[in-house]
């Protein structure tokens, strides 16, 4: 009989299941009642607001400044760019009135009276609307560049969703800039790109794939989309971010024009960028294991929490003491540049359900303190990265000299696990049977004696001439895509030519095959 | 003939149009292309940030965490509290459809096949669809209380609409809070008016009045509204923020119930509060004068801006690391416990348009910074609280020893000659006849000659009964309107019996009388 664990079913059992209960347990969001939407909870929440922090800090200090736009997209302005217009506005909220009336059987309707002109789209994305007022904003080639980013909620109608990775209303940033050349739009869409690549590495503890999409995967409307690709621990692939050269699109179709230094008359070129709370899914399905929540220390809302066991404690006011003076010696500390986040836990709770319940929570550091461990003036801790059960006091000296280290080990260490599973599960695939094999449930290293979910494939790196039919039809075979095309330096062994297993034809490098969130 | 303006209309020739110059001239925002709708520009929402961190901070340290709920509300949600419906549901944009189809003209057009069987209300404040998750959370006295806020974007369609101050989108913080006594749920309220009144008055150096509001003007489904007033320039009082007190009327319509420490099962008692971007309309009215805007420095997006001068200078690269070294020193320091807000502008505009261009951005200290100032090491230093003439030079040491002190002189001077202003347009007015003077254009202290609008009025201190008639037919004859029943210590003279000048009854105090946006 396998370990007891907190989460029921493991990931192993049902994954998909164990994701959703990772999140109840966790206590990070709900299903609304609103279809498709979901409730954010405070845990969730300061998940995203520790990342919102972290990114708006490196945006601007890639002198980038926030700004506003309206939530309301007038429908003539996605009909203006053919492909992001079959892209967005087809599956999208639509504001059709704006007055309710009492109706025929004593509820409200919509007053026919007060019908829209022209019906008003909740945004999906606002390329339109900014690119729009970047046309007024932009005369001369001073005015240029515009650098600006928005922090929004956005509505694309989704039938299937998934807490965080798929809802229909969502949280995220968008980044939108114009420039006077193609190549500072370029710069300015790979900086961006590193800017995400960075951030999901060196915060979200999460290794990534860089590299353009193919034409087919491109965002609709842009001339190159650079995404940042992960591995869940089903060994999907998940796009955690993407930045897009849109080209001179949209400055034509809404007329961003300048006079250049020499007097000409020009368009600006554009970018945008964006990455959602969909980066808190990919926190839980890269990290998480069979009890719970597991968080990067640097976005984790508490990176200490102190436990006093005060029950049967001869006198319980001087066990609270020293661990108030704990909190407050951590409070006065400084990790990742920022004040340590400790909570002092004074719950009248079991021991080890209070105990279990910052596990599930995926706390890094666990301390629970006694009698005990106030006579040895030491602590008695847990780590998240280790077993429920490995726990040990060390001194609280010893512990207060080396806490911030042991959350960088931390830091590190989910890293290097995340990127040795990625490791694990990336094939050089050069054969189309071995290719169709990797990516068919049953054949795969876990042979499935039941009907649950199965995990098996993971990333095939495999060549490609850059057929688009080829792409459609393993795609359509298997439910595969290619993920990334990956950039220079990104996977050893992709940047050799050969040929393509599907269509016999000549292939410059390996890309990234891999089933999809 | 006048000394002449950076922005015309003065406040005397045209104050609503000076209040579009001013946010036209200091680049806060501008009307957008959809309906009702602004765009937030960089320096508007930068003042919006500054305020979202500061009272993030306040919110934080009085118990509240952050969470996210739905932007769409189902239509039921609203009918269920009577009063609410009535004040919230009326007008207000509706979804209706969620998907487009190729239409008759060659556009698009809603899918009639795509109706939402019950249309979605954009939320106009959140009280229905958070009280309905509160019913779920709450089991037991154990899950109380609950503290939340939330950031977000609001729609109350709007006829008439003015920058900041009304707007069918704007940008806000509503705290939802839940508890388990009554005691408990009023304690809140007063908490966080309170914590309103300090914002107010610490950061946006506005003097507030804080008081309940009558009957007539509480929020729709409260049973009690507190409110903040305070005086804009043209004597108008502006609500700056509102707490309240809910009761159990959404507890009960929403079955948020639990049992107590006894066993018993009993109603929750909820609050809710609010401020909003309209407070960056609140700082342009207080404090901005006839050369554009003046912002509190703790608000202020750049707190010290350095102009070098090297225009003609011998050695501009001298001049320019003279410069960089002062910004790097003052970028070291803190003021208001926030390191030092510095922007070295080296654009290569006109000095006068660059220093124009500061003044009217509203930012506290000005340096201009040439070759002179440099071989005396010395600053020459221009402050937004005086006239744009008024410069002169002190020694740099001296300048970064006193900075965080001229700072804090402004800010408060800021906040001192506004309440000065809210004294001398205060009256108490114990007759009708001189209080229908007081409201009524042309019989004040100024007489127009023109048909301009006209600057008179302010804050009458008068006796009323409570009569809802009396309330009524002033607002019917003057637009005048009961801004709060200011709370004890609040006003001097508004605390003592007298007769309602009106209908001539008895009443327990003077109320505070105005004109309001």
């Amino acid at each position: 009989m396998p370990p007891q664990t907190a989460i029921t079913p493991t990931r192993e059992e049902n994954y998909p299941e164990w994701y959703q209960q990772v999140i109840r347990a966790a206590d990070l969001a709900e299903v609304s009642p609103v279809r498709g939407c979901m409730v954010i909870k405070p845990w969730g929440y300061s998940v995203w607001e520790n990342m919102q922090r972290q990114l708006d800090d490196m945006f601007k200090a890639t002198g980038h400044v926030n700004a506003y736009f309206p939530l309301f997209i007038p429908l003539n302005y996605f009909e203006r760019e053919a492909k992001h217009v079959e892209g967005f506005a087809k599956e999208c909220a639509i504001v059709t009135h704006y007055r309710l009336i009492p109706g025929p059987d004593g509820g409200l309707v919509p007053d026919p009276a007060a019908k829209l002109e022209e019906p008003l789209i909740v945004r999906p994305t606002s390329e339109t609307i900014i690119n729009e007022a970047f046309a007024k904003w932009v005369q001369s080639y001073r005015d240029l560049p515009i650098l600006l980013n928005q922090w929004c909620n956005i509505v694309r109608w989704e039938m299937r969703t998934r807490l965080f990775l798929r809802t229909a209303e969502f949280l995220w940033q968008e980044g939108h800039t114009a420039h006077a050349t193609r190549e500072e739009a370029i710069e300015e869409t790979h900086r961006m790109h590193e800017v995400y690549a960075r951030f999901a590495e060196d915060y979200c503890a999460i290794p990534v794939i860089k590299g353009p999409k193919t034409a087919a995967q491109r965002f609709p409307g842009a001339v190159e989309t650079y995404t940042i690709e992960a591995m869940m621990q089903d060994r999907k692939a998940l796009q955690a971010g993407t930045s897009h050269f849109l080209g001179q699109n949209f400055a034509k179709v809404f007329g961003i024009e300048f006079l250049d230094a020499e007097g000409q008359r020009a368009n600006a070129w554009t970018t945008s960028w964006g990455m959602t709370t969909r980066m808190v899914g990919a926190l839980v399905m890269t990290h998480s294991d069979d009890d719970g929540l597991v968080l990067p220390p640097r976005l984790a809302p508490v990176q200490v929490v102190i436990m006093p066991i005060t029950f049967k404690a001869a006198d319980p006011a001087a066990v609270m003491r020293y661990c108030e003076s704990l909190r407050d010696a951590l409070k006065a500390m400084t990790y990742d540049g920022r004040p340590l986040r400790v909570e002092l836990d004074a719950r009248d709770l079991r021991g080890g359900d209070k105990v279990w319940s910052w596990i599930k929570k995926g706390v890094p550091i666990r301390l629970e303190i006694g009698e005990r461990d106030m006579a040895q003036d030491s602590v008695f801790m847990g780590r998240r990265d280790r077993g429920p059960k490995e726990k040990g006091a060390i001194k609280r000296a010893e512990f207060l000299a080396t806490v911030t280290q042991i959350l960088e080990e931390m830091q590190n260490g989910l890293f290097d696990k995340a990127k040795a599973f990625r490791a694990q599960h990336t094939n050089v695939i050069d054969d189309k049977d071995a290719f169709y094999e990797f990516f068919t449930p049953g054949s795969g290293a876990r042979t499935s004696e039941d009907d649950r979910p199965e995990i098996h494939g993971g990333f095939a790196l495999t060549h490609w001439s850059g057929s688009e039919q080829v792409e459609e039809q393993i795609n359509k075979d298997l439910s595969v895509t290619i993920r990334c095309i990956p950039m220079e330096g990104q996977v050893e062994g992709a940047h050799e030519k050969g040929v393509c297993p599907f269509d016999g034809k000549e292939s410059p490098q390996r890309v990234v095959w891999a089933k999809a969130y």
